[in-house]
């Protein structure tokens, strides 16, 4: 199995949840974090892509070579991208966001209109970006259809082309056809964006890497537009459990969503999707009931109630074994 | 593939998000809401099953008698179930829950100790009850001892046994494993219930129904304990995808989740996990933006907006065709 390369676009796809109105600082915050999450491609600008920011798709607080110069003053090691829809972004605003410090886009079409990316695909490479072919609204179109188009964007110079499930809309033997049928007829990696209108994100990405996918979508949270995209800290969390080779860390990306996402978010008068609490407990396999007792644990004895709980999980604790949390608490204070 | 019967726990496992303050109304409305939805088995009662309501697991606000006598009252074709825990529920309480209109009971134990589950499983069978056998944090043991174990349900007379995946912690492919083995070995149908926390619930119900289930449970809008069960609408939305046969209706579950239980979960103070027009909108395959415009439209015309929806995915409607959604209107309105 190829290693999994982890794109979150909380500063963009997110940015629908929020109208648009993430700030220089909510975007240096979030976008440290992710790095430090080990989050491979950052995404910040309008939902709607690059300068969507208009009567049609609602107004940004702030043009997106604002957010954009802000995210790339905290950035080091991550990648720092855009999307641009051709006919709202153009290639001139694109040369203005790689001197704001973006170093990769991703050009998206509806599935059947990929034609329409070659000038942006064919500008964005000859100005050395890491360039994306991403085919929104995927699940209307035949495999065959997909594929050929898919074939398109490869020959414009695409380094990935994606299967983007803009509409929530893909069962998992729809995502594996596809993914599978762009795995065998490109030479470039293949990714996956999911949407959660069916309850399938998670899933589905785990059915795309099966069938040959190596670059995957999420936000923190499940942030984004309509039932939100696919939580990056559940796609961490499932990579783990799987064995997938990736760079992410689950506890650093739990903490983006609840630390610093959480309190920007809430500041707008919104609240998260999701709890990281209830995804420790699925990732360590205990009992619900152990957590209250494992972080009282935890700030009695100085350390991370997860490290506690996944300890648990280990020995196979049951309920009626609560004692054991703070036998485990004082062994990994005392190690 | 076998026909798939839903079992709806949002007024038992769901109780622990309302931290089971239903009351008799509350129940008779969702349980009334629930069968016209076509679910098979309603189940009721304190979130820890028959009795759970003490110190330990916190009290109910009505007892399990008057919320049983409640649903037996409105209900003419689902099942009305509980769910009892040996230990905490007794023979003697399964008899009165009988006389007040239970029709099945789900004995559940840890997935090691089946052989606690023998003397209530025999009652049931006695008083005449559908008696299902429910295998908690199923993730703790092997296949070869989940096997077992199930085999143990089935020799007391239990007429369905559940691979009950308690803390949301299975993987598809453990999923596939051990509901495959039961399948194998076992002669009774093999049901599967999930938890949301990571983010794998309706896929894993999917898996475990390509891997030989016909049992599957839910929680409208996937309220339940921790991060919730999975969301039955969601559930019979991707039946229908999948072209499975079940007795659900979509838009009769999107309404018992939004025009029934919505109000009751908001008069506590809580939110609904979901909504049901972005699952609409995945159902559909079209842009969310249709979403406003064809609500206007199903208003003017006094039509179903989820109608509209549905006939703009047959026709593939892309961005920049709203105007198709007003023709689409008045050909429903006047055919």
């Amino acid at each position: 199995m190829s290693k999994i390369f982890l794109t979150d676009t909380t500063l963009r796809d997110g940015s629908h949840t929020v109208s648009h109105q993430f700030n220089p600082d909510d975007v240096m915050k979030v976008a440290a974090a992710l790095e430090n999450a080990g989050v491979n491609l950052i995404e910040i600008g309008h939902g709607d892509g690059l300068t969507g920011s208009t009567i049609n798709y609602g107004f940004s607080k702030y043009s997106d070579f604002d957010l954009i110069s802000a995210a790339s003053s905290v950035l080091t090691k991550s990648k720092l991208t855009v999307l641009l829809i051709p006919g709202i972004g153009t290639v001139e605003d694109l040369e203005m966001v790689r001197k704001c410090g973006a170093k990769a886009v991703r050009v998206a079409t509806h599935v059947t209109e990929a034609d329409i990316s070659e000038q942006h695909i064919k500008a964005a490479k000859d100005m050395g970006l890491f360039t994306v072919g991403f085919l929104m609204m995927s699940h209307m179109a035949s495999v065959e259809r997909v594929t050929e188009e898919a074939l398109k964007m490869e020959s414009y110079g695409a380094d990935v082309v994606y299967v983007t499930d803009s509409g929530g809309a893909m069962l998992p033997k729809d995502v594996a056809a596809k993914i599978g049928s762009l795995k065998k007829n490109l030479k470039v990696p293949i990714g996956h964006h999911a949407h959660n209108n069916l309850g399938l994100a998670v899933s589905n990405s785990l059915t795309a890497i099966e069938a040959g996918a190596t670059y995957i979508d999420g936000c923190l949270s499940g942030l984004g537009a309509g039932a939100g995209n696919t939580p990056t800290e559940m796609l961490i969390a499932t990579f783990d459990k799987m064995g997938y080779e990736h760079d992410g860390n689950l506890y650093k990306a739990m903490d983006a969503s609840e630390d610093v996402l959480k309190p920007i978010v809430e500041g707008k008068g919104l609240k998260l999707k999701t709890n990281s609490n209830s995804l420790m407990i699925g990732y360590a396999g205990v009992y619900s009931s152990f957590m209250l007792h494992a972080q009282r644990a935890a700030a009695r004895f100085g350390v991370d109630a997860r490290d506690i709980l996944m300890e648990l999980g280990r020995r196979k604790a049951v309920g009626g074994q609560e004692d054991w949390i703070i036998d485990v608490a004082y062994e990994l204070a005392h190690k």
